[in-house]
């Protein structure tokens, strides 16, 4: 399932060229409230308004955008906590696949569970603490024909997700601006490998530091062991787009030589991630999609006088709990204020 | 303050070009289940994610653009409930103005009076229910050399706020779609009826609808009545940024002529519309700047088998008030159902 060349650069520039269709792209936002606040600037990509409200569309097209005739005849399968089964769903749907399977866990959040299915996927689910991925995926390939897409572990997979950080490094040297670093959260590592894959041929100098949540370190811990470790799943945590006890086979091989390293984050990290992209962009984030960005901003010692990028990755959360992060999160609202200048 | 010319394409054209460095404008956007409630189709003009939050920057940077270095030097006054005056300051401080002042009611929202602070302006209070805004507006340009920039009843700015359907019909004619009708919300006038001089010469069959919230109907019972008449007050809202209580002299002379009406919105209709948004784009809105996709998605009698543009014009909200629109309005948010299909 792991197998396939890294991608090179003109295999990146190659998935760029097919996303052009697909992808609603923006420029970097910047905020000078968040530069101030990481005493350094903040180049923010985002990903949220992409079709299926993720980056997942880029590596999902990507790959299905490859499939052959008979494959897709056959029809997909993905195993996801979500948004990438929702792109699979539909690149799928777009290319004419005959059926797609999407395996969700019982615990998923309702909206990526009602908006894959919207798209006419089959959802079925599976309990994230005691089944096994492979086996289950390997029954459903064999028993129903169905052509697998992995959510990270495969190299046109990893090609489209890096033509995030490609453009990234296309817009930065437009504005002949010199990135220190590059942030997005890493679950089983596509993003931050294809990321890296892309600076690597572009802009070299750059650092690219992966996020994790807490209890769910499996790629920092491999990097720290120089092999892939599992991790236990322990503690619950809002980031239900990052729950991976493993790092990929493909992806740790590219990010075992490649990252910087691994920056651990919290809850409340990803809240103030959510927070910032809500007050200074507009912009709807789920905690994953955030937690990037909300730790580079608890984090001024890393972004003091530095340029870095970040991806907010992600929108797909479920209203009650977006709305329950604005009260979790200290508010401090202040009314408004005016000093005492009055009307004349 | 309500002289000058009607303006014409040419003037729309020109206040496009100016614009260019300014603006960050995305697609059309558009949702299936959007357009499955309306039984039609919905495109969607995303002004939220314009510099300063909302389509007000068009109207403010054409204007002031144009200011002489003696104007400039000057420095610049604006009225507002919050998103024009957060627009000026920032026009105001890109072309280097000496100085901005922004007048703002009392109960202006904390976000909107504090990131005009932020841009350098000086944001003096007034009461809404008893200041005579055009007296106010006078003494201050008088006492202190300011040049007022007009919310809405000036040429330019009116051909600046135009740019934003000049948009929407380039883009529809670019994918060969004909445009029943297009919305967007009405206080002054500015927006609808810039959107309706654009819509007139390039899509003429298009109808152009004005969305007011009920209270604040000034503009429909102006039409009404052929003539420009005052409301009182009546009641609260939720939309702070469509409080006004007569129509513009220069915006109402347009809209008499070329509005094909007012649909009369309810603090639920915002409510709806910002949910839309949240859960459809992952955009964050103002209530003021959901109100017209919010009644549109309530009045499927007019859009059933039609096609209509809608605008979303403002983001800027205070994160308490966001939060509380999602607790107003009937959630009835269903679990995450798997219908009994388990996992094999």
């Amino acid at each position: 399932m792991a197998g396939g060349n890294v991608p090179d650069i003109a295999a990146i520039q190659d998935a760029a060229r097919r996303l052009v269709p697909v992808l609603c792209s923006l420029p970097l936002m910047e905020s000078e409230r968040l530069n101030s606040r990481v005493g350094g600037r903040l180049l923010v990509k985002v990903e949220t308004l992409q079709p299926t409200g993720s980056f997942k569309i880029r590596g999902a097209w990507n790959r299905i955008a490859q499939l052959s005739p008979d494959e897709l005849a056959r029809g997909v399968l993905a195993l996801s906590s979500g948004n990438h089964g929702r792109a699979v769903a539909w690149a799928a749907r777009a290319t004419g696949a005959r059926r797609t399977v999407v395996l969700m866990p019982q615990d998923a959040p309702a909206n990526k569970l009602e908006q894959t299915r919207a798209l006419g996927a089959q959802v079925v689910a599976y309990d994230r603490r005691t089944a096994d991925r492979g086996d289950l995926i390997s029954r459903w390939c064999r028993e129903e024909g169905l052509v697998y897409i992995p959510a990270f572990d495969d190299p046109h997979v990893v090609a489209g997700a890096a033509t995030v950080a490609y453009e990234v490094a296309k817009e930065a040297a437009a504005s002949n601006i010199s990135l220190h670093g590059f942030a997005a959260a890493c679950s089983g590592g596509g993003l931050i490998a294809g990321s890296a894959l892309a600076l690597g041929a572009l802009s070299p100098v750059t650092e690219v530091w992966g996020v994790e949540p807490q209890g769910y370190d499996d790629t920092a811990q491999s990097l720290a062991r120089g092999d892939r470790v599992a991790v236990q799943a322990s503690g619950e945590t809002i980031c239900d787009a990052l729950l991976s006890l493993t790092p990929g086979e493909f992806t740790f091989e590219i990010n075992r030589r490649r990252l910087a390293g691994i920056i651990s984050a919290s809850d409340d990290d990803a809240r103030r991630g959510m927070r910032a992209a809500f007050e200074e962009f507009g912009l709807v984030t789920e905690p994953s999609g955030a937690l990037a960005l909300g730790a580079l901003l608890a984090d001024r010692k890393r972004t003091e006088g530095r340029t870095f990028a970040v991806v907010l990755s992600g929108r797909n959360v479920d209203s009650d709990l977006f709305v329950r992060q604005f009260a979790d999160l200290d508010t401090s609202t202040t009314p408004a204020s005016f000093n005492q200048v009055e009307a004349r």
